[in-house]
C-alpha cells in the first residue's frame, strides 16, 4: 500500500491506513514503542496524532490484532475447489504461512487470550469460535454436539500451542508439524463425531 | 486447616496461612475483592495488613495460583504402583478432580498465560514445562526430540482447553472427555515418538 505523507485523510481512511501500517510493522516487531514511532512516521503524522484515532496504545494494538485475525481467517478459508481431505492440509499450510510471516501478531492473538486484556481476549475468542464453526461446517455439521465442539476447541488449542513451540524453537520441519496436527485432528474427530 | 485469629504468627507462617486460605476461598470465587475481605477476616487480620505480607493484590493472587499449580502437580504425580497404561487415566482423573474443585484458580492458571501478567505467565510456563517433562519421563524419554516435545505441549494445551470447555458448558460426561483426551494422547505420541 502506497502511503502518502502529504495526503489529508478522513478519519476512517486514516484509521484504515494506520491499521494497515500496523499489520506491516507489528508483524514481526515485538517492541511496540519502537514500532509506533515508525508507524506514525510512515503515516506522516505525529505519534501524538495517532492517539487521536485510537484512544490508547492498547486500543490501537487490539485493532491491529483484530485486523490480523481477519486476515488469518481469510487466508485459511476452505477452498471448495479442493477435495475435502485436501482442505485441512491446505488450511494448515496457509495457517502456518501466516504464523511465519506475522510472528508477533500471531503471538499477541493466541497469547493475549488472558483475563488481563479484555480486548485481546474478545478477538481471540471470536477467532477461535469462527475456526470451530467453520471446521464443524466442513465436517457437514451445523451445530456440533458437545463432544465434537470440545474436541475441535481442544484441537485448535493444540494447533496454536504447537505453532508457538515451532516458532520458538525452529528445530522441526513444517512437514513433521503438519503430520502431527493432521493425525490429531483425525483422532479428535473420529472419537467424537456421532456415527 | 484450623485458623486461629488470636495467634500471633511470624511472617512466613502468616504468609503460608494466607496462601492456604486463598486456596480455599479463591478456589471457586471469581470476585477477588469479596474474597480478600473474607480471607483477611478469617485470618483475623485487617485487609490492609494482608498487603504487609504481599506487595499487592496481584502478588497475592499469583502466590495463591502458584500454590494451586503445586497442588495440581502433586495430585497428578504418576503412581508407580499402577500399570503404565493406567497411569495416564489416573493422572487425567486427578487432573479433572482438581479442575472441578478449583474452577477459578484453574482458570487463572491456564488463562493467565498472557503477556499482560508476567507473574501468572511464569507460573503457567513452569507448570506446563513440568507436565511436559514428567509425561516424557513416563514414556521413558529423558530429553524429548523436537517433534515429541511439540506434540506433548500441544496435547497439554488440548487438555487445558477441553477442560475449560467442559467447565463452561457442563454438557459432557467426564468419561467422554477422558476418552478423547486419551485418544489424542496416543495419536500425538505415536506420531512423534521415535521408533
Amino acid at each position: 500500500m502506497a502511503v502518502s505523507s502529504r495526503r489529508r485523510l478522513g478519519a476512517d481512511a486514516r484509521r484504515a491506513q494506520l491499521i494497515e501500517l500496523g499489520l506491516e510493522v507489528l508483524a514481526k516487531e515485538p517492541r511496540e514503542s519502537v514500532a509506533l514511532d515508525r508507524i506514525s512516521e510512515r503515516a506522516g503524522i505525529s505519534r501524538g496524532l495517532l492517539f487521536h484515532y485510537f484512544p490508547s496504545k492498547r486500543d490501537y494494538h487490539v485493532a491491529v490484532v483484530r485486523a490480523a485475525a481477519g486476515r488469518l481467517l481469510e487466508a485459511t478459508e476452505p477452498d471448495p475447489a479442493l477435495e475435502v481431505e485436501e482442505r485441512l492440509r491446505a488450511g494448515l499450510d496457509s495457517y502456518l504461512d501466516f504464523v511465519e510471516e506475522n510472528e508477533s501478531l500471531y503471538r499477541s492473538l493466541v497469547r493475549g487470550a488472558a483475563g488481563a486484556d479484555r480486548g485481546l481476549q474478545e478477538v481471540f475468542d471470536e477467532t477461535r469460535g469462527r475456526f470451530v464453526g467453520r471446521t464443524a461446517a466442513q465436517l457437514g455439521v451445523d451445530r456440533p454436539e458437545p463432544a465434537l465442539r470440545l474436541a475441535l476447541r481442544g484441537w485448535l488449542a493444540f494447533v496454536e500451542e504447537a505453532a508457538l513451540d515451532w516458532l520458538e524453537h525452529r528445530d522441526l520441519g513444517r512437514e513433521d508439524l503438519v503430520r502431527v496436527l493432521e493425525a490429531c485432528f483425525r483422532t479428535a474427530v473420529e472419537t467424537t463425531l456421532p456415527a
